[in-house]
């Protein structure tokens, strides 16, 4: 803050609250200035706000945590600065309304770059440590379940028990709707897990993540059931070279731009390039999406304990669709891959 | 729109997309008009945006969805109107990039009520019949869960049942993480599952909601394991005579300040109303917390088809809590309720 010449500094957004202090309930504001830190949350967090909080005062709001975190921030500083990327255009509002009526048009500043995002985004030994637990415990998993892909079963189903086996192994959830494509419906590249069942013969898509301790995993791996076709084991064998050429790419200085176009070039060679519709990853912790974006033209420069997915793809319309994808985590030297289960071709 | 004048409308917010015209997808920009409406979305969602939007054209977006359906908008119409509460202060800069240097500054105006959620609010036949599917299939699970309910069984496995039940029986999901809050820490009313153990003695609270078809259910029941205190027992009567007087105000016309009253009034009575620390309930839907808020002052008045959470409870910090919640909709003559599972005493 002292760097950037920022005096006080509100952190509404979620995950950077629970970074900076530990609280992990759904509402709260803190405010930071050179001296002191203050969470203000509501009365439903009462004890859990005193239990988790360390390193913030702790105050329950009688209405808006929001406005009466603002109004001390009046009483602390002459500006203070929020994050324009997760601040709604109404809470701005409600923000100006807590700051004496003489300051309220200048008081708050938009943050030109989201600081607690770019502090977040390069992970140390100990979210590291969590964050290889998590994306373990996705591997596991992922073995674990394989014995029960085969045709007839539904994909839901399938997403229930790997669901339920990572509850019973500590998970508090799963980082996103789990995504079990098969058949046709892995041209999807978002598809969910519906009623359809599992063909006798095609690709299925499984991209899942668990939340363990806070910390977000990702991982896509796609298997064939039954005898694939010299079309559909050719598309797969280019996306995992796309995958591991990207993955080799990944070191620190290389821009988020040149890992992407290292999945895209193999892809473009394969004449698959048009099928790639999506870009190659993103940054993950305790959100699933963070920064940086690993996409096209992107200038982010790699740095060391950055954690991104890489996760190219091919989508044909009516056809099929094959996704990889692993978590990264860039070191001096390169990259260690956090998701160590075999990309190898599986036909079960 | 052409009661409040407004001559095209921006729709970001992904639960009004979907409301307006099916698309499910994670990413998306609507824009409406007299004339046309024109969905936004990116190359992920190719083939699922076709399948899913009705109403509108669908138009994949080469860079930025958001930045595309602006500059469109800025053909169509001299004012576009948007949600500031559901816009991001760095969205709304995007959004201006999107339209023409001459009418930047003044071409987006927020709306001063948001229109899509107030037109969700109130829920139509349709929506009903899939909420009450959606409750019924809560009310199931509890039934079917309480027999595992016991001291010894930790509150995550009690929660990973729960979940695992519900996404057989076809949820997509959880409408929130899954609170089971036993003993001491039922006094935290946001307690989610932990590796805790039920005790032999003490409360057990489950809130809990599934998303099925879209729709979030949400219910909360409170029971005892072990012979409960007199100070427990009259605790839960005064909760339960709170919860059914809340239920009984809610009809056409109350006002949701009147509703809570209704409660906070009974526990005052019983000298609980200081461990009453939370509001009434909210508004579901599409979402799990949805218009209209049910809390002291609030002065909207209800009306058939909305559908709202009743939910008092009181907490005593390191002692117990305890919460008793129905989802109920306002219908011409009072409401009905969509969780028609007992909340009598329960003792296990």
């Amino acid at each position: 803050m002292a760097e950037q010449g920022i005096e006080a500094l509100l952190l509404t957004h979620l995950p950077d609250v629970r970074w900076l202090c530990g609280f992990t309930g759904s509402n709260a504001a803190l405010a930071v200035t050179a001296k002191t830190a203050v969470l203000f949350t509501d009365g439903r967090y009462t004890t859990q706000a005193r239990e988790e909080t360390h390193g913030a005062r702790v105050t329950i709001a009688k209405q808006s945590a929001l406005r009466e975190c603002c109004a001390l921030l009046d009483t602390m500083a002459k500006k203070a600065w929020f994050d324009p990327q997760h601040t709604a255009v109404a809470e701005l509002g409600l923000m100006r309304s807590g700051v004496g009526a003489k300051k309220r048009r200048g008081f708050f500043v938009a943050l030109e770059t989201p600081l607690a995002s770019a502090l977040r985004m390069v992970k140390d030994e100990r979210e590291l440590a969590l964050m290889s637990r998590a994306a373990r415990l996705g591997c596991e998993l992922f073995e674990g379940i394989l014995p029960r892909i085969e045709g007839g079963v539904t994909e839901v189903a399938l997403a229930a028990e790997l669901e339920f086996r990572a509850r019973k192994r500590g998970a508090e959830g799963m980082s996103f709707e789990t995504i079990i494509a098969s058949g046709a419906r892995s041209a999807l590249p978002h598809g969910r897990a519906t009623e359809a069942q599992l063909p006798r013969k095609g690709f299925v898509t499984l991209d899942f993540g668990v939340i363990l301790n806070g910390y977000c995993s990702d991982m896509t791996r796609t298997v064939h059931v039954g005898r694939a076709s010299g079309e559909e084991r050719a598309a797969y064998e280019a996306v995992l070279e796309a995958q591991e050429s990207a993955v080799a790419a990944a070191k620190p200085g290389a821009t988020c731009g040149e890992v992407d176009e290292a999945a895209r070039r193999v892809l473009r060679k394969a004449r698959l390039g048009k099928y790639f519709t999506h870009s190659t990853g993103h940054g993950v912790g305790l959100e699933i999406h963070e920064q940086p974006r690993v996409a096209a033209g992107q200038e982010m420069q790699l740095e060391p304990g950055i954690v991104i997915t890489i996760e190219p793809g091919v989508y044909l319309p009516g056809k099929f669709g094959i996704r990889i994808e692993d978590m990264v985590v860039v070191t001096k030297t390169g990259n260690r891959i956090l998701t160590p289960v075999t990309k190898g071709w599986i036909e079960l």
